[in-house]
């Protein structure tokens, strides 16, 4: 069944209404017609599955069959993505963590970032088609772009995990982690940008007791090492500890 | 170090003239002048280094100053790739599977591909420019386009193993293998097209002892699998067996 985003849904309603853009995907781009079913997202683990009853210029009315309400996952997956010098990878690389279930993305610049500007609107739209077309239930936070130290001082480190990539760093089998992931309340991730993390950012990350992660014995882009590193994480078991 | 592909390096020489497309790469690309280093690879496991001695209309020379010779690595990955409509996204994925150290790539359509044709030439220039970027020493061998059913008649199951990306496969920390990693020649890596594999192919699958993999609670993009499966599998330990 195909999956579309309304943020605003109404949760009691039997009937909801799609507008806007939405509506307009669901007309004009996917020709649903009255009769189909849809899935609708409001992008915070609400999902309605509903029939199209009719269709309005720019409104898509449906009635609801099933509501399902999931709750926040925990660990929350939070990644660093450093901005890059070219667009398509970066969103590329956003596109592939929303796929692959980041919770927040916080997009950073640092000392060796080449000069760069927040297109925040720009990417929320590729978090968002991402995030349906992979019918993830949770739409990604997207932070506005900021400076990495400024970031690293945000972070609670009482109840969270924290990983980077780095070709010195641990095999992936081997991580020895302070904490179980299942008493983790929030992963962080982070990779450098194009020319890697500076000497001081590399000592700030050792100072937050940051585990170093080999992720390959190639030199990695930034958006493959993103890409690695979520899917390595994601995938440790929930038990695992030292 | 920028580093240069050259595949018909005569192994003896102490001088070595690099001609054609990637000569003009040196001198009018990446703007290289007499005295400079750069290491240059034939794809195979050597690699020279060497300054750049003089520079002709189409020829560089250079002086041959260390050279190494790696050996082939074991086991050699080998990834079944199925042919994507979008070459943006196919070509994305040859490029990361590149990086991330892929020995071997096998196209292949199946039933529910879409109609494709073989690109060899074009994707071969891919991986050249991703083997140059990451300094992978082993450009891989692309093989033609072919059938699925085809390829798998052609592995030999004796010392290999074989993993494919499944929805209701196995957690990677949940694998049984039937043999050391580090005692195999082959390992071969599949993931489904658009549309994922037949029920046909699934069996052929299971027929061959192929391990399902979960790669995500997500759908992922094929592309996206493709570079989950083979961060995982790459990251096992070399002595992980059941």
């Amino acid at each position: 069944m195909n999956r579309f985003y309304f943020p605003t849904l109404n949760y009691s309603d039997s009937e909801i209404i799609v507008e806007g853009d939405e509506a307009h995907h669901i007309i004009s781009v996917m020709r649903k017609s009255t009769g189909e079913m849809i899935e609708v997202s409001d992008g915070e683990g609400q999902i309605i599955e509903c029939e199209i009853i009719s269709i309005k210029k720019k409104q898509v009315f449906c009635r609801v069959l099933n509501r399902f309400h999931l709750d926040k996952e925990k660990p929350q997956f939070k990644f660093l993505v450093p901005v890059l010098k070219n667009p398509n990878r970066f969103e590329f690389m956003l596109e592939k963590l929303t796929e692959l279930g980041v919770h927040e993305i916080i997009p950073f610049v640092s000392e060796n970032s080449m000069r760069v500007s927040d297109k925040n609107s720009r990417w929320k739209k590729v978090l968002i088609s991402a995030m349906k077309q992979s019918h993830v239930d949770f739409l990604p936070n997207l932070h506005l772009l900021s400076n990495f130290n400024e970031i690293i001082t945000q972070i609670n480190l009482s109840n969270s995990l924290i990983f980077h990539g780095d070709v010195e760093g641990e095999h992936p089998g081997e991580l020895r982690l302070q904490k179980k992931i299942s008493e983790t309340e929030s992963i962080y991730l982070a990779i450098g940008p194009e020319g890697d993390f500076s000497e001081e950012e590399k000592k700030i990350l050792r100072s937050i007791n940051s585990i170093p992660v080999k992720l390959s014995n190639n030199r990695l882009r930034s958006e493959t090492a993103a890409i690695a590193l979520m899917t390595l994480i994601k995938n440790l078991k929930p038990e695992a500890s030292q």
